[in-house]
């Protein structure tokens, strides 16, 4: 049965403007495809349809997260005040390794898809520990609730504490558990080696293999720092910058490949990532609170490389989409206000990142036409609307000012997603 | 009759760090003053009182808001793709145009008022527009929510639309009635002209006398972008820096002063407000959000200046007090990146500059300490504490992820504050 739904909808197909539908309906279909958008019921072929009318609330696609730790969910916005180093030795691989219990990974983990679902993201690239079994249960968690997720078991055996590393051997053979598991389409595994200083050679080439042999996606991180950049380099001398040490293990783009991050890419990287079709997962709370630098976005989508929003918790400190949206314009209009020859993100821009550009690396979503999956949100903005505001006005004060709380339906690939139950 | 309260309190005598008292208890006496705080009744001499006891939660003081433009309410959250010219002719100035009338002021200053209080802000140093009779709503509006308020008719004249600018005779007749208007203690009215380029030399000059006929503090805007600081260097040609360009008019500390930006003030402009004891108001939101780049705040707590932070409503899009701490450590945090000899705001500065530090500018306001006035928040952060989080953790979680929703009390001068009413 075709569904049909009635509101002011809102999505860019470009990243140049919005399509704005004043009282628009969108059509679904039974696999929870869109089959159309149009402001009167003939022109979709659903006059008999039963609309469901959600009045004067704005309809947008959902949110996609490209980069996010899910067991550094207990850490979100503390320790902000510690460098880097001590920060990972002190918190971030302390928490980690508290993975290894599955019931304190289901415990937490059932908290994190819980908030992703509050603030709206309905898809999500997530880094989980190395532990397969808690993977597992984070892609159970997603599964049960309905939303899209590629999980990465984490890949990592050097430079890391003793309880947080895995051998080479260990490591496929989970991945392949994982590879294998029978899973509905939303959810999937991804090849996740943690980045190249916590990884041997022997471990990157087993990642490079894992991700041929099943055809998996990669995700890590990329040219985060220029310190991270250096020793990079020290460790594989031959590469002749950060992206190619990937490259030659085969985790560049041989598979649909994500790098968060990537605020130093330069010249030759960004050659390489759009060659290879590397997209980016940029992450502008967590440059800001891990001291990283401000990424050049503008000239990224200038030079025509894919490039979505990461919350990345809890470098990041917020889980939101929407305020991922708004620091990643702040800091283009910090390089504006460097070099005017930058022109500054839109919001149209920065939205299309966050929901077409983002939800190409799940498929065919974040955008309302034909043939995408319908991942789509409702808004009921009526406590910030006190105004003769433009429905665009509507959908920035949103961005700006809402958050969950004028969230009032959530749909991923076409199902109305409920509130996730966590354990008390 | 005194007046006890227990739960947790956290507050910063010094900024270098947090006073915490676990299930600590503060007296507060008649006048709204605190006694002291202490860990047993005893010790504060209070062993008979009546504690109302706020169980696990977190007591703080209360925010303040050292700049925002309260008739730009409307438009916090729209029109970010514009430039400051477009945004200021076609946002800003229609808008405060229409606060001639009275009734669509006091509908907004309304919800202004009530949003203040719901992120928890007891005082604020406001622009109204220059409309004598609407500024005077605004200054009723604090009075009856009980919410302390330095509120200024703005002063301008050149270089702004016809329907915003005022002969100097009439401001002065304007402030003068506000002046001598009577007043509780908590609500007064501040010098304000708008700044240079929109005050004529007998605009300024007249500003300048009647903060010191009637003892008033002053407030403007500082250094914001190159492109104004050029301009107010033609208008002014004989002035050595923007700063002493106010000075010159007796509009820079000859009574007590704050100036909103401070972007690129340097080693003159930044000795000058020291020997004036010129206060700054942190905007970080609003420097991004109008590319006007970081200001150098590390550089003026060394040098020792006075600085507290301002949502700068509609140049800021968040009136929470605590997100412009986290964006005052994210500004900081890209100096440190670029120069590490400037280290990073740690939490606990940047708390003081929110509390005890923008409090100075009000009176004894934004400590615990005896004889502060007694302006607090309650919090609860149950839904944010879902692990064994250290109360410094929670504190620090609260101001990252918290919002309104877990501000449970709030107290200005010893007075519970109940949400004041808006006009649907």
């Amino acid at each position: 049965m075709k569904k049909v739904y009635k509101a002011h909808i809102l999505y860019t197909k470009e990243r140049s403007c919005f399509e704005v539908l004043e009282n628009g309906y969108i059509a679904v279909d039974d696999n929870g495809r869109v089959i159309g958008v149009a402001t009167d019921l003939a022109s979709l072929g659903c006059e008999d349809a039963e609309v469901t009318d959600f009045g004067d609330r704005l309809l947008i696609p959902a949110m996609n997260d490209l980069h996010v730790h899910a067991p550094q969910y207990r850490n979100q916005g503390i320790a902000m005040d510690l460098e880097l180093l001590p920060w990972l030795q002190s918190y971030t691989f302390p928490e980690e390794m508290k993975y290894a219990d599955t019931g304190y990974a289901e415990r937490m983990y059932r908290r994190f898809v819980r908030d992703l679902w509050r603030f709206g993201t309905m898809r999500a690239c997530v880094f989980a520990t190395i532990h397969t079994e808690s993977t597992r249960v984070l892609m159970r968690l997603f599964q049960e609730a309905g939303m899209g997720a590629l999980v990465g078991k984490v890949g990592m055996n050097r430079n890391c504490p003793e309880g947080l590393t895995e051998q080479v051997e260990e490591m496929v053979r989970g991945y392949e558990e994982l590879a294998n598991d029978e899973c509905p389409p939303l959810v999937r595994t991804i090849i996740t080696p943690r980045f190249i200083p916590s990884c041997t050679p022997e471990m990157l080439r087993a990642c490079g293999e894992l991700a041929v042999k099943y055809q998996l996606p990669v995700q890590s991180h990329l040219s985060e720092n220029k310190d991270e950049i250096a020793w990079v380099q020290e460790l594989e001398p031959e590469s002749s910058c950060y992206g190619d040490a990937y490259d030659r293990y085969g985790l560049f783009g041989q598979t649909p490949t994500v790098m968060a991050h990537c605020v130093w890419s330069d010249g030759e990287e960004v050659e390489l990532m759009k060659r290879r079709g590397v997209m980016v997962a940029h992450c502008p709370t967590s440059n800001f609170n891990v001291a990283s630098g401000m990424a050049p976005i503008r000239h990224f989508l200038d030079e025509g490389l894919h490039v979505g929003l990461g919350s990345d918790i809890s470098g990041g400190h917020d889980l939101s989409i929407f305020r991922m949206m708004v620091y990643a314009i702040q800091v283009s209009k910090m390089h504006y206000q460097q070099n005017h020859e930058l022109p500054f993100l839109t919001l149209s821009e920065t939205f299309w990142m966050a929901t077409k550009s983002a939800g190409s690396f799940f498929g065919r979503v974040g955008s309302f036409e034909p043939g995408y999956e319908f991942d789509a949100l409702v808004i009921d903005d009526s406590d910030l609307n006190h105004d003769n505001y433009s429905l665009l006005e509507r959908l920035e004060r949103y961005i700006y000012l809402g958050d969950d709380r004028q969230i009032t339906h959530r749909f991923c690939c076409g199902k109305a997603i409920t509130e996730p139950k966590i354990i008390i």
